[in-house]
């Protein structure tokens, strides 16, 4: 038996991302967000979605670009801190002590400190409702030597992204690998054709 | 020191959603995406982006509809299949042995064996390029009362959503609990206002 929770903003997983941009001083901001994800493969582009009143909103308007910066599980706590205090008043890179690099491809910063960092030019913008959909084309994806896997490749297990869990508000790690995408359900139909490797 | 991996869709992390519809004859069809997310909370909306050549495409345009399953990491191999597969040529709920009910708000179809489900009206369509974002009002949420935590809330540690990484193309479970959010990032910040417990 399933039980009904009514219209809710309510599915796993979503993600943590940390948005970087630059405020009308010129002053370098971040906040964390859950509701986005990839939206296009050509070009490559990510949705992030804030209220109007964000201190990033009128930044990134303002700009035309942002930064995603992913957090490890090791900075779970500052990430909380990017979702919870406004740069209206606050220097959150001053109170926690995280370094903003300015990115020399959009007119945004970044947080130096976390492994992989999206850079981003917002080629439409989108009013839904109570959020507005920023959607970005993503020009670079720079990752942390440290965090990437004997090939070169960044490795999830190393990066420790954080999952966030709507309605109970807890952050997860990742887990485990289950197995190979594209690759573990061929079992399932031997007459299929081979997998485009596409997502979406 | 970052490595730049240039224009790419590549972040974490990111979803694994299956996306319930009717073609034009009436058949249940299910795909598996990645690129998705939250998108609004009032009203609750969540997008899913797809190519046009997917048989998902047509039948989310016919039927302004489509529903979400959320699988448990029990399904993964069902759920990889549902993304390779096409229903085109594929009665995948037949060749799975999984279930399609009949959603009673919404003109689409969901795996009555994923615990978690999501049931989507169609409110706005963006062409973003290679993809098109499908943006759907989340008329309700249904969860599987086994996968209930004691205060009959969802509980992620037993839905066990899966998490998919790009580029390694791997999927992964949802680890251990890091923390609360909106919470424990306050230390970091004596000064700060009470949290909005708002997301984006």
């Amino acid at each position: 038996m399933k039980k009904s929770f009514g219209a809710n903003t309510l599915i796993y997983p979503t993600p943590v991302w940390c948005v970087g941009s630059y405020d009308v001083h010129g002053r370098p901001n971040v906040m964390t967000i859950a509701w986005g994800g990839i939206c296009c493969s050509k070009p490559p582009a990510v949705t992030i979605s804030l209220r109007k009143n964000r201190y990033t909103y009128d930044n990134i308007v303002g700009r035309g670009a942002y930064t995603l910066s992913v957090p490890g599980e090791n900075h779970a706590a500052e990430a909380d801190f990017f979702g919870i205090a406004s740069g209206k008043k606050t220097d959150k890179f001053k109170t926690t002590g995280l370094t903003p690099v300015r990115s020399d491809i959009v007119d945004a910063p970044y947080v130096a400190e976390f492994p992989m960092v999206l850079e981003c030019k917002v080629i439409h913008t989108f009013d839904i409702g109570a959020h507005t959909q920023f959607v970005g084309e993503i020009l670079d994806v720079k990752v942390d030597e440290s965090v990437l896997d004997a090939d070169g490749k960044p490795d999830i297990e190393k990066i420790r992204p954080i999952v966030f869990s709507p309605e109970a508000s807890r952050y997860h790690t990742v887990g485990r690998m289950i197995g190979e995408a594209f690759s573990m359900g061929k079992s399932l139909n031997s007459s299929r054709k081979q997998p485009t490797d596409e997502i979406g």
